[in-house]
């Protein structure tokens, strides 16, 4: 028996794919999810994962748990482009055809060209990357605790973080933390004092789009935690001990994070369609492509109105705001309204910085410290998807919090 | 400043090893415990991460955290052979000079010589294994999922486990559950009752070397359970699509999960020492080599007495008895002492069948069904190494059986 209701096809589980499979269950449709990994990644908390706070388990959710209805169906697969003619999205497991598609491919690292980079530092944009990059930086204390040469172990104990952006802000705070508070009783061999953590920004501020006040405030906060912070400070080439600044300057390390920005991945890249800002796919203020009602794009990979209209941040906010609305205007073109237009909601931002430190704007209003940590662990821990992850991740934190104990030391390879 | 203390070097951080870096701590001799992780695995949960009842952080600890003190070091490095004459360790990371050694090298997967099985089916002595098989089990139940054709799909859904020792019905059994009160709420589509579960014993019963009653328990249970237990069935021949028996059977099946045996790793089998059952190491009653009171080999890697004396079982309490007396027979040859002979306390045995479900040999007395259950998550909890892990392992478990759902589906390849 096959079902006539039309098909949607969603590429991606990240936030913006699973809201619209949320938003189109018990619909009068038939939705196929699409992602080469059959679970859901929580990406604002990987850099914890990475630098031992939290398992990576405790932040990852089996896309079956998240979207279980009768019309929803997960398919695993790694999606290698769309047939627009012939409405279908090609698979490594075959195609899968499809009435409306929505791209919600999020995003991949941005190396701005830099090939040497590319190859030699470690990226946080997946589950993956995560756990590679706290091996990295275990393995680099451990080559240190074995090294004889002292000048030669503060190299190895040198973590450079390429970016300072949120990304690059949690990391470096959270790497203070763990050299400060973590690894001296680990590593009671040698001098962690030692350790540097060197924060590179190639703009004169950080946080870069947020307000002065933040922007300052995280300064100065990361200074006091002992971060090295370099504005203007622009790398020419990296490599795997260390990088090289425009300046000429040499900064030798163990591990280098770079998080320096995002882009649209090579499925995106590959779409016959016009290209806005860092390759994400021009659509309409409706969020199909303009010239197919049927191809819809949100999140990360779409830039909503012509290259000359200002793009939405890549936020999980914006993903899920337009999932939202993609999943409404499907609907709606079924039913032959009229589609909606998106209009992005901003209801603030927020980055932490440490224990106890953050900054965070709220609907217009800005806390910093205490409160605005507070407000940062209360939010992620009311979104994180499913309550046993949500239990997991308090155990942690709780456990974290009290003793600045971490057992999450473990150095997997992946090779 | 060169310490001038006797230097003994601990090859593995498994239960032997640990139990011998403990032994010598605060004692007046240098102690380095090499690894080629930097973490504990503590292999009898390891079957749990397989099933996606514990997440592996749960059942890892580094080494440096269980081994704190101030003349034990920990070095991550993979031992590839011992130079008995120069005293040396040798591994891929340079040479490590010993006074003493104690190779407490564990064992590896015994294929007994089916090439065919070593390529195709997953073992189970590691945590990456733990998590491959877990990644395994889940993609033949996504492929199951998307396959129209039913007879293919029940294929796919078939697990075969080879080895009906302790390992072989803890893994049997623990699937029979996945597949009966959580694999039905995440694969709604397919009908999981189809889904079987195949225990194959070469001998004519289960548990070889435990009690009458044991064998004839673990085999009810797991027959109530819905296992499909075959006695007598020897595997000719392996592949990625099932097994073929010596008896000419076919079984096609998704997963195949090899649990039939260990044997000693290739480490021992380079030493340059007489051999005793399964490649182990023949010692003498002190533990060390006929010719060499300064080369201790204990655990999996050990045949105390001639090659025609019984060899012990492959457990951890043995290896954690061998760790105490190779300790102490180091300090005793340091001092001049005579050595101490091994004689293993059995003070029994227990495998865990299911929920609820278990048989126990504790001093002679035997238990089954909830008591011996009990009895195992007890004796597993207080033994955990490490409270954070024991807490987060107990978290997990009352989780499980409180609710049947299990959070840990998550497929990750380490490729």
């Amino acid at each position: 028996m096959k079902s006539t209701k039309p098909r949607v096809v969603v590429v991606g589980a990240g936030f913006g794919g699973l809201r619209v499979a949320r938003a189109l269950r018990d619909g009068s449709v038939d939705v196929t999810i699409v992602d080469q990994h059959n679970y859901h990644t929580f990406i604002p908390l990987l850099y914890q994962v990475a630098t031992a706070g939290l398992e990576p388990e405790a932040i990852a959710q089996p896309v079956r748990r998240i979207v279980r209805a009768n019309n929803v169906r997960f398919r695993l697969a790694r999606v290698t482009g769309v047939d627009v003619a012939r409405r279908r999205v090609l698979t490594d497991d075959g195609e899968i055809e499809y009435d409306y598609v929505v791209l919600a491919a999020g995003s991949v690292t941005n190396y701005f060209g830099l090939d040497s980079a590319a190859d030699s530092s470690s990226a946080l944009r997946g589950l993956d990357d995560a756990e590679a990059l706290r091996s990295r930086i275990l393995k680099a204390f451990e080559a240190a605790a074995n090294e004889p040469d002292a000048s030669r172990r503060t190299e190895l104990m040198t973590t450079v973080v390429v970016g300072g952006g949120p990304t690059g802000i949690e990391i470096a705070g959270a790497l203070s933390e763990l050299r400060k508070h973590v690894l001296p009783h680990d590593f009671p061999g040698i001098d962690t004092s030692h350790a540097r953590v060197v924060l590179l920004e190639a703009a004169g501020h950080l946080l870069g789009g947020m307000h002065r006040s933040m922007q300052r405030r995280a300064l100065s906060d990361l200074e006091k935690m002992g971060v090295d912070v370099r504005l203007n400070a622009k790398v020419a080439d990296a490599d795997r001990s260390g990088v090289t600044l425009v300046s000429g300057e040499r900064i030798p390390a163990g591990t280098v994070i770079w998080v320096a920005g995002v882009r649209a991945p090579s499925l995106v890249e590959s779409m016959p369609a016009a290209k806005g800002s860092l390759g994400r796919i021009c659509v309409t203020e409706s969020l199909h492509l303009p010239d197919d009602d049927r191809v819809y794009v949100i999140g990360d990979s779409a830039h909503v109105g012509g290259p000359s209209s200002l793009p939405h941040p890549m936020l999980a906010p914006v993903a899920i705001q337009q999932g939202e609305l993609a999943a409404g205007n499907i609907l709606r073109h079924i039913a032959c309204m009229e589609l909606e237009r998106f209009k992005y909601r901003d209801r603030g931002t927020m980055v932490t910085i440490g224990r106890s430190r953050a900054v965070a704007r709220i609907y217009g209003l800005r806390f910093s410290g205490f409160l605005a940590w507070i407000i940062w662990l209360t939010v992620h821990l009311v979104w994180l998807i499913g309550f046993r992850n949500r239990a997991l991740v308090l155990v942690n934190w709780a456990w974290n919090y009290l003793t600045y104990d971490r057992g999450v030391l473990l150095i997997r390879d992946r090779r």
